[in-house]
């Protein structure tokens, strides 16, 4: 599923194609999930690069207006061509509206050990322990009777330690730890990594019970290659003040190498 | 100093401003300091969103292409104007090519406290306790002989437990803290942030001693209003594999409260 989502097909021009935001991809009230639209974009912006073996190593999005489900153009814009990086511009249109903006950069990925700096994963339990949101009575609270669509594509399976949320029992720690998989088995890959970083609910949930909490920039580095297997994260509240939060994911994969980092701001009204 | 470096007149079009780069706000080699570049092109947004009492809380910058001392142009687009906040691209462009290109948000920021999360300054000695870079001998490797122009603007010092890098000693821990403030006596502002959080030589520098590690991509969030008195900075380097390096600084004012963050992707050659 995540391949159809993120499909892009030349259009008329160069730098314009085609995709559609698929309603799997939704979380609530037919939003599409962040992280997905990014990897929407940067699956766009390769295409427009057209470097074979480049991999999205950095992107940045601006949320600039909820894009709808159905078809949509990426207007994409190669700013650069590096030798060791090249950095590309896509911005998703509706109705001839931007609504996402993305700063791409990519690079060659090279599967191998840092040279510096292996932070290991969070201590949790093992994926069969974890809670998937459908164990969660009552559903979670931002979604009332139904589970996100998004959920039926990726499966995140939350340590138990920073579930309470979905009883409605924050624990107050502001983070979330998850493991995470595709529920049809796709592997893991560069490019996943970009819906990885921001696929779990906001880590915000843990210290407070609010609607959604809508994101107004989003960074994510990708680091390596993720090894197969499922992955982990951990996702942790920053700072909340004056009705914005800032939220870090750290995310590892099955070898406990850490291959994606991101960062968010986003805005959040206190109950 | 900063002031005048960051000043842009309304150019021939509402959507153009001109600027000079400022050889006073250069590193190495001529290079200008990428947190300047980001502070020229918020305030440069700013302008072109002309809305009273907003600030800059959100800022990304793609590094495109070196910048060079003289006359700039900045052109800016107005993307969204939010009723809580607002976006604006501005793109630095010289001899017609566009050299940096930064996403900003900007929102009202009111000076609060945080309704969660407030993270402690790290302990460190005081000011007076800490190096400046001209207390080190010999020069930093960075710059040979002379020091960056950057450094008679703002002024570092830094935690002497973090500064072997100084004498050609890193510590091998990829940090750094340091203490700032501008030598001309200004007061930190919202604006100067953007400055403040890549103000420092690279945290790589406590690792290992290299040639510049020039930035490709910046991200920057301002959380609160700085008080008056210094900035003390935690610069900390995440992974460096295959010759890229992420890197996170955190900000505190003079009441210990987390005013900025930010993340930076960079390019690195390990020997």
């Amino acid at each position: 599923m995540f391949d159809e989502a993120t499909a892009v097909r030349a259009g008329g021009r160069s730098d314009e194609w085609s995709a559609d935001v698929r309603h799997e991809m939704t979380i609530v009230n037919g939003h599409p999930n962040g992280g997905y639209l990014l990897a929407l974009l940067g699956r766009a912006g390769l295409a427009a690069l057209d470097e074979p073996g480049r991999r999205v190593v950095s992107a940045t999005a601006s949320y600039l207006a909820a894009p709808t489900v159905g078809p949509c153009t990426v207007v994409t814009d190669v700013q650069r061509r590096g030798r060791t990086a090249s950095q590309v511009r896509a911005t998703l249109v509706q109705d001839g509206r931007p609504t996402v903006d993305v700063q791409l950069l990519a690079a060659d990925l090279v599967d191998r050990e840092p040279d510096w700096g292996d932070e290991p994963p969070p201590a949790m339990p093992t994926l069969e322990e974890c809670l998937a949101h459908a164990e969660a009575h009552p559903r979670p609270p931002i979604t009332g009777d139904e589970l996100p669509p998004l959920t039926k594509v990726v499966q995140a399976t939350f340590d138990p330690a920073t579930a309470g949320w979905m009883r409605g029992r924050p624990s107050g720690a502001g983070e979330m730890r998850a493991w995470l998989r595709f529920v049809d088995g796709r592997a893991w890959d560069p490019l996943a990594l970009l819906l990885a970083v921001d696929a779990v609910p906001p880590a915000t949930f843990d210290v407070v019970m609010t609607g959604w909490v809508p994101t107004l920039s989003l960074t994510a580095y990708v680091l390596g290659v993720p090894a197969p297997g499922p992955l982990r994260l951990r996702f942790r509240v920053g700072q909340i003040v004056d009705g914005r939060v800032d939220e870090v994911c750290d995310v590892w994969d099955s070898r406990d190498r850490l291959v994606a980092r991101s960062t968010q701001l986003a805005a959040i009204r206190m109950p």
